[in-house]
Formats: structure tokens, C-alpha cells, sequence
């Protein structure tokens, strides 16, 4: 083509632009990350702003993991296996047979956080128009991995009445349908705190067997249990080899959200030899990233013990403060370090723009995530807020100060809207 | 559900298991890693072989990349922003704007390798059942990642008699039909080391402009090309930048593929706000990686003037031997470390495995990456490897002397297969 034709050419298709996809237009904002720039803005206008809106511990990372990446001796930072080192996948083994899992190193597919773990699970398992029940409140991201896959979403609605327990036998049995290929529980639950009991998870299973389903449980949060109570996997329930499916993260176990490091892990030898498939795309899980986690797994109980003692007391603080005030419920987590909280409020996106946008107390206000975020039916979640408490009481305690004349001023003021 | 009847509803349905998706049933194995058991075998039985299958750069990683990561003063490694942190973002646009790029921080998304930066660049344009248009032969994981979106794949046979140019431009404009979205090509090229000339880009973005399509360019070796010629990178196409997006990678460049760490650049907003949505499902590129990356950018000049003119010596050498064998044709690549060679042989894949299983010249063996696995049209590749110059001159002198011996001894005894 000589340059003159193609000068014509630009001309006449330069108006032209080609459009993206409908899967692009359609997918997701993050619910906890679009109130970003209020939160800037409120910086910048001299606010401090309490970040109880997204899980980002605050719990320094254990340095052995720093250790094992500063006294690599690396010539040449090479790709690992696609499924990751087969050293790191025997230790994760028999951590994961420490809490009867009953799993081998070959069970395992080492991805690059949890996001690729969901990724490749979902993506081994469902094909664009498929269904995936998940019970709401869930956590936001999951709407996003599913658009991206085309697979559609289900949901069964857990309320905050009955402290988001698993909604009955029979709302699942509605919900299922001939599309229907698994059902998706985070285990103990962002964004509700809800841990499963072993009754609810057999109740889970009998009806994974019942209808063929999968059933993918994310469990990142499994260290994280308060109380008395004990944390169940899937992968130590009776019958469920062949259906259950975890996702797994370093992110929140050891405060190390950066590294980008996870595992997909199954006991069905056709989901993990598929999912391998999908890794080898990709080629390699950071190699940095999975060095610290395999030291991370020499990470000693007491670790767990003193930052399990000190998510326990601010949950504790944060159910006390929140229930004490006019018309708010707050059920106590079991597990995790997130709750779902009804206020008294009728447009929870509204509310916490606002708190960015035109209130402070002596200076400081919070940023939570509205509820809707959490809910795929419309029109539910507006009056919750997920928070997370990652801050130390200290700060929590000023954030609920916020908080609370916060709810009293947008009362008063709620008029005027 | 009591225990019995659970119990019951077990044993009934034990024998059921839920079936993968199509999609992961589909979903194509790598080429490059299917000859691995293989290549163990041989290891096993105390044969040397030569790695000439895969691009692993033997080349150190720059030291300032350790440095980075090693002096980093992190007490909690969190998240660092979706689209990768402003100030690496601003440090790449003036890199790219070198090479007249015309960008700024704002036109990237920081990946988790040019793997994702692929993921997200597809699924960004194309929806499931949308055509891709790739020369072939083409980096067979372009395969994988097509296939994960449900995204079908067009080609275009490039060949080994024209040295892999650019087919014309009526091949394109028959493969075009109301389904295509894009163009993806890479430059220079993985599998055939081809670098595209200033004419044939702007004859593909005139083609790109006339059919309003995507035009992706993988560029990840830019940096290395060889001789006079020089490298275009489609961000510096007049006219082009609504269609334009480039696909990154810090894996070849600083021999560091093992950080994961690329990028998507596009001046298409609509691109950049929609691929943002995709990093936001994932959170964060991975932070040590990423702070590599940054201290990447001040490698010096020298780094590269060394590193080309030792793959320049590999590559001379390489279509020096391979010419000179009865029967071969390679043409000599332009650039990258790769190069598609003609061998008289009917059955690559048969003969990789052959030169692996039961094969050794003085104990040793070569691991080539059988042709096939880059075409896309079924028959195709046949006579052809891919042989990436990832070793130094010595080692690839033995690999040559093996690969000769072999042919000979396959020709010999071809026969009896």
C-alpha cells in the first residue's frame, strides 16, 4: 500500500474505534475500592481516615518470610514448576494433614494468590452459562472472577437475623437447576465472619452428592477462629473427594497480601491435572513469593496464638461498641476479621461517601465498604456496611467514636437529602 | 438431614462424580513442557540434555533486582495498587516514551507477567466466540490463553521460505469475517525470531484501522535484535492509538522471568479503565516483583550491549551449524532468542521424543520444542523445531554436534519406524 492511499485510509476510519467487550463493560468494580478517591479527597482537605474498608492487616509480616527471600541465593530468577516446587507442595501438604485433609503434594496447584486459585478452579470447572450458588453476603471479588468466565451467579440469602448461618436445604434445592455446577462458600466468611459448623458442611455435602455439584470452599481465613470454636475443611469431610474443591492464600495467614501467593487444592485428579493446564499457560507462580511461603510454613503456633489473641480483642471491642449504639446490629464473627453491620440507614453507598465526603469528628472519619457490594440481588445490603477490623484497638476505638456521631449528625441531617 | 439418611445419600451417589468443563477438557497442554517426562528419563539414565526447548534465559539477572527486593524496608507486604504503583508506572511511561511511545502513567496496567497482560488484554476485547487473527506459527500459550476465554483463533500461515514475513495483505482480508475483534503478533517474534520492518507494521495497522480491529503487539524482546535492523513498537504507529495495545514482560528483558511482572499499555482509555476492572478482581501485581521491576529500569546501557552481542554470537553460530547440515533450513532470526528450523524430518513430535528416548552422541542429547505445537492449522509444523539460543556458544556447539549425529542416525534408521 503506498503511503498516500494510506494516509486516505487513516482519514477516512480514523472517527473509527474498535469497541471492547461486553464481558469488559459488564464486569465489576470493586465495591471496596471505588469510594478511593472520597477517601483521597478527605486526606487531602486534612481528614485522617480510618480504614476499616478493605483487608489489609496491619500485623507485621513474620520475618523469616523476608529472611528466606533476602538469603535466596538466586543467579538467575528463574520460572518454577507451573505447579509450583514440588518441596514447597510436600510441606503444604502436611500442613494442610494437619487439620485431616487427607491430601498429597500431587493434590495441589500453587497459584499466584487466591484470585488465581478461584480463576483456575472455576474456570476447570464451569463453562460460560454455567451456575454457581453462592450464599450472600459474599465477597465482591467472586462476582468478578464469575464475569470474567461468563458463569453465571446464584445466590441463597443469609441474613443478618440469623447471624448469616447456612440458609436452609430447601433454598438451595430451589436455586439448583440444570445449569447448576457448584456451589462457592468462603469458610470462616469475608465479609459476614460466619465460620460453618461441621453439621452445616455435611449439609453442604450431602447436597453436592446429591446433585453432582463441586463444592469450592475459600478457606484463607482458617487460622483466624475465635473462641472455642474449631475451623472444618472441606477436604476432611467424609464422601466429598471427588467434589470438594479449596482455595487457599499466604495473604491474610501471614499478613503477606504482596507476595501473590495461593494454592488451588483437590483431591480430583481430573480438576487438578486440568488446572495444571491453566498454570501452564501462565508458566510459574513468582518465584520470590513462593520461596517465603515455604519458609512461612516454619512459622511457629505461637505466631498464631498472639495475632488470633489480638484480632479476638478487637472483634470483641467492635461488637461491644457497635451493638451499644441506636438501632445498629452487629452478630459476632466466628472466624475472619470482618463483620456485616446493620445500621440505621437506608442507602449504605450514600452513608459511607458521606462520611468521607462531609463529616469528621475531631478531625478523623471511617471508610467502610457498603453492603451492597456483598449482595448479587438488588436492593439488598443497603443498610449493612461491611468492617474490617485490622486496626488496633486504639484506633478502633476512636474509628467507633467517628462512627457513632457519624450515624447521629446523618440522622439529623437525613432531610436534607 | 440426620446422619443415617446422609449416610445413605452418601453411598448413593458415591459413585457420581461432577465433570470438568469443556473448556478445561479443551484447554491445550504446553507444547513445551509435554516432552518433560521424557527429557527425565533420559537425566534418569545418565544422558546430559542440552535445554534448547524453552526460553530460559541462562544470562544473570542484573544485581539491581536482588538489590531492590533485598534492601526493600517493608515491615507488612501489602497490597500495592491494581495498576501497579504510580511511581513505577511513571518511571515505565518514560522508558517507552525512548522509543516514542507517547504515554504516560496512566495508559498502563502493571501484570503479573505478560501472561496476564495477555488475560487481561483479550478478555478486555473479546467476548466468548469472537476471532483473534495470529500469523502462524505463533507462541503456542497464545493458544491456551484464546481458549480460556472461549475466543477462537484464525491464522494466518506465515513461512519458512519467505524467512516468516508478514503474508500478504489478502490473506488477512480473508480471514477477516463480522466475528473479528483483533490482530495479535509478536515482535520480534516468539517461535521464529522475525522482526517486523516500519512498512509492514503500518501495512497491519492500516489493515487494523480499515476493519476497526484491536491491533496487539507482544513486544517483550524488544531489547533484542540484532544487526542494523531496528525495532518498532506499534505505540509509535501514527494514527493508531484508539487500536493499539502492547504486551509486556520484565521475564526476558532482565532474565528475571521468574518475577512475574509485565505490563498492558494502551492510549485506549476504555481499554485501560476496563482492564483495570480485571486487575482490581486480582487485587495487586506481586510487590517484590514489582519493586524488582522498578530498579530494572535503571540497568544501564552496557547491560544490554553485553547481552545482545552474546545472543548475537549465539545466533550466528546457530544458523551457521544448522545451515550447514544436509537437509536444514533456518533462517536467521532478526531478533529475540529464538528460531523456527526446517529439518528433513516428517514427524517433529516423534522426533524430539526419538532424540530424548532413544538417542545420545557421546552421552549426550538435545530437548527441542516440536513444530507443531505453533501452528494452529492441523498438518503444519511437521518438519519443523523451535530452538531457543538460551545456552552459551560451547554448550550450543555440543547441542549441534548431537542434533547432527542425530538426524543421520534417524535417517538411518527411519525405516524401521
Amino acid at each position: 500500500m503506498n503511503s498516500e492511499v494510506s494516509l486516505m485510509l487513516r482519514s477516512f476510519y480514523f472517527c473509527n474505534m474498535p469497541t471492547i467487550s461486553n464481558k469488559a463493560v459488564e464486569m465489576p468494580s470493586s465495591p471496596i475500592r471505588k469510594l478511593v478517591p472520597f477517601a483521597d479527597a478527605a486526606k487531602k482537605a486534612g481528614k485522617h481516615v480510618f480504614h476499616l474498608n478493605i483487608g489489609q492487616p496491619d500485623i507485621k509480616t513474620p520475618q523469616l518470610l523476608f529472611d528466606a527471600v533476602q538469603k535466596a541465593d538466586i543467579q538467575v530468577l528463574s520460572y518454577i514448576h507451573s505447579q509450583g516446587r514440588l518441596e514447597y507442595r510436600q510441606k503444604l501438604a502436611k500442613y494442610y494433614n494437619g487439620f485431616s485433609a487427607s491430601v498429597q503434594a500431587e493434590d495441589f496447584v500453587v497459584t499466584t494468590g487466591g484470585s488465581e486459585a478461584l480463576y483456575f478452579g472455576m474456570y476447570t470447572c464451569l463453562d460460560p452459562g454455567d451456575e454457581v450458588i453462592m450464599p450472600e453476603p459474599f465477597y465482591a471479588n467472586y462476582n468478578g472472577f464469575s464475569r470474567s468466565g461468563d458463569i453465571a451467579v446464584k445466590t441463597i440469602t443469609s441474613s443478618i437475623e440469623d447471624g448469616f448461618a447456612l440458609p436452609s436445604i430447601s433454598a438451595f434445592e430451589e436455586a439448583i437447576g440444570p445449569k447448576t455446577k457448584a456451589i462457592l462458600i468462603c469458610n470462616p466468611s469475608n465479609p459476614t465472619g460466619y465460620l460453618y459448623s461441621k453439621e452445616e458442611l455435611e449439609t453442604l455435602r450431602d447436597i453436592a452428592l446429591k446433585h453432582d455439584l463441586f463444592l469450592f470452599a475459600d478457606e484463607v481465613y482458617r487460622e483466624f477462629i475465635y473462641g472455642d470454636k474449631k475451623h472444618h475443611s472441606v477436604l476432611a469431610l467424609d464422601g466429598l473427594d471427588e467434589h470438594a474443591i479449596v482455595i487457599d492464600s499466604i495473604s491474610k495467614r501471614y499478613s503477606a497480601c504482596g507476595a501473590r501467593l495461593g494454592c488451588l487444592v483437590s483431591k480430583n485428579k481430573s480438576v487438578i491435572a486440568a488446572a495444571t493446564k491453566f498454570a501452564q499457560a501462565r508458566l510459574s507462580p513468582p518465584t520470590w513469593s513462593e520461596l517465603a511461603a515455604e519458609a512461612a510454613l516454619e512459622v511457629p503456633a505461637s505466631y498464631f496464638e498472639e495475632v488470633v489473641a489480638e484480632y479476638s480483642q478487637r472483634r470483641d471491642l467492635l461488637v461491644d461498641r457497635l451493638n451499644a449504639m441506636e438501632g445498629v446490629n452487629c452478630p459476632s464473627p466466628g472466624g475472619a476479621f470482618y463483620c456485616m453491620v446493620h445500621l440505621p440507614i437506608k442507602d449504605s453507598d450514600h452513608f459511607c461517601q458521606w462520611m468521607l465526603e462531609s463529616f469528621d469528628h475531631e478531625g478523623s472519619t471511617v471508610m467502610m465498604a457498603p453492603g451492597t457490594g456483598f449482595y448479587h440481588t438488588k436492593g439488598l445490603g443497603k443498610s449493612e456496611v461491611r468492617i474490617a477490623y485490622v486496626l488496633n484497638v486504639d484506633d478502633l476505638n476512636r474509628a467507633m467514636d467517628a462512627l457513632e456521631k457519624g450515624l447521629q449528625v446523618y440522622k439529623a441531617s437525613e432531610s436534607s437529602f
